[in-house]
């Protein structure tokens, strides 16, 4: 198995698993939990695709994914509990900012691939990036977190997108651009983080 | 008229009811009941044909339905109004596990026939027959009763879409599975409903 | 430079402007801001078509409104303040209702244009007229304006594309009626807000 493919399915792991925190403490039921975890987990690439008008969607491709999050719901109030003792708030911004950098990545590679001009290719990494967590926000009637939340992320999104859009004019190798952009998003998200950085 | 398109009406009307009593409940003016009443009946299977990308819409092929919600949110406020008078809310109940059963048999269906996968198939027909409602209650600013409602419903729909599946496999007459699991999707809702049933 | 392109500018800039002044009372940051203002600007056009399948989307091709936003987003914080000294509450609902005009009768003239029948035509330009400021309202966890204001706002944008769609079938030349009929639904609009009119 690839490392790209490791990290997309930790990634599509991050984003369900917020989703069952979320979904869980509206006291959602069974299927409030599968329905805004793969909405979670999904939605960004959905809307990313949706837009580009490119099908079949990734979810419909690897239906695997979409059984994972089906079985971890069915078992996710004690999996939750439990996961609630090992993992530190600390893990779970790390393995989301794992989960930005490479979604973001993913969707400016499939914007440019589809022939989109330079902003816009960016703007769809960035939506690959946070429309889960949007969406996530809007089932749950709250105002985006990604919206109001001050701290730097769609920002670090974006500047890794722009990173990866440069290495590509300068013909960098794409595998090495994605990983590198990857890693930078990551890194920024984590050391606005670490610093509590404020946007105006 | 066959008895597949007496039903596909109802199943409409009963979505747009649900929608012109949501809408007033909320003080919605007369553009405010249509819409939410438009997107309550068409808003499941307009997903389901935006991710499927099958075009024209449901609603575009038969626009007289289309037509027949506009003349009844024009005249909803005296029509709700004595239709609450007629209508007990048991009705309304089986009028919409009706609803229910109908649109999820119709979305696996079309899933199928689209040549999806069989547990994204089983997930289409959900989505057809809940996503009404949950737009619905996200235009009304309210988290999706479908998600936080211990009562079974969105579960009733995925047995009845696996026991399509299941039919479909055996080689059995279409329109046999479609009507059977309809009627057995519908048959769940009421059921479940009657005794109480609460998910965990 | 012609006059439509001209309205079209300012028709994008007005929606985008009442998205900042909305992201800004809920205290969202610069990422916030942008969305909503992009949301509001695009959000009708792109989900007419969506809806009729029809891509490049509108601010695919011309990204440079995208950019625009973008710009305008990062400077919105004292923009917004040395506007709010200079625009009236009147010049926003004048302008609103030119957007309104010159959005709702593109969406009908490009449903035409794509077959649609002429309920559904007349739907599609509605959709375009008022969607972006449903959208902008959903993002930020409100009922949309629309369809809880009991004053006339969709029903002027049907009102005027009723009126265009018979003024083709009189084999008016287009330019002609995309003109009358955007300047027939800003001043029903303004008519009806100036007098105060309400709907049941």
């Amino acid at each position: 198995m690839s490392l790209i493919k490791i990290i997309e399915i930790l990634a599509i792991l991050v984003g369900a698993f917020s989703g069952f925190v979320e979904a869980r403490s509206k006291q959602m039921d069974v299927v409030g939990v599968f329905t805004v975890a793969f909405i979670t987990a999904f939605g960004g690439g959905t809307l990313r695709d949706i837009l580009l008008d490119q099908r079949p969607l990734f979810w419909v491709i690897h239906q695997e994914y979409a059984i994972l999050i089906f079985v971890l719901a069915l078992i996710s109030a004690p999996v939750i509990k439990t996961l609630r003792y090992i993992v530190s708030e600390r893990l779970i911004v790390v393995a989301d900012a794992l989960g930005l950098g490479l979604f973001s990545v993913a969707g400016v590679a499939a914007a440019i691939s589809a022939g989109m001009p330079l902003f816009i290719a960016s703007m769809m990494g960035v939506i690959t990036g946070i429309f889960g967590g949007v969406l996530r926000d809007i089932v749950c009637n709250e105002i985006p977190m990604v919206l109001r939340d001050r701290r730097p992320y769609a920002i670090c999104s974006f500047v890794g997108c722009w990173a990866y859009l440069l290495m590509q004019k300068f013909g960098i190798y794409p595998d090495y651009s994605l990983g590198a952009c990857a890693l930078l998003i990551t890194t920024l998200r984590l050391a606005t983080w670490a610093r509590d950085m404020r946007l105006g």
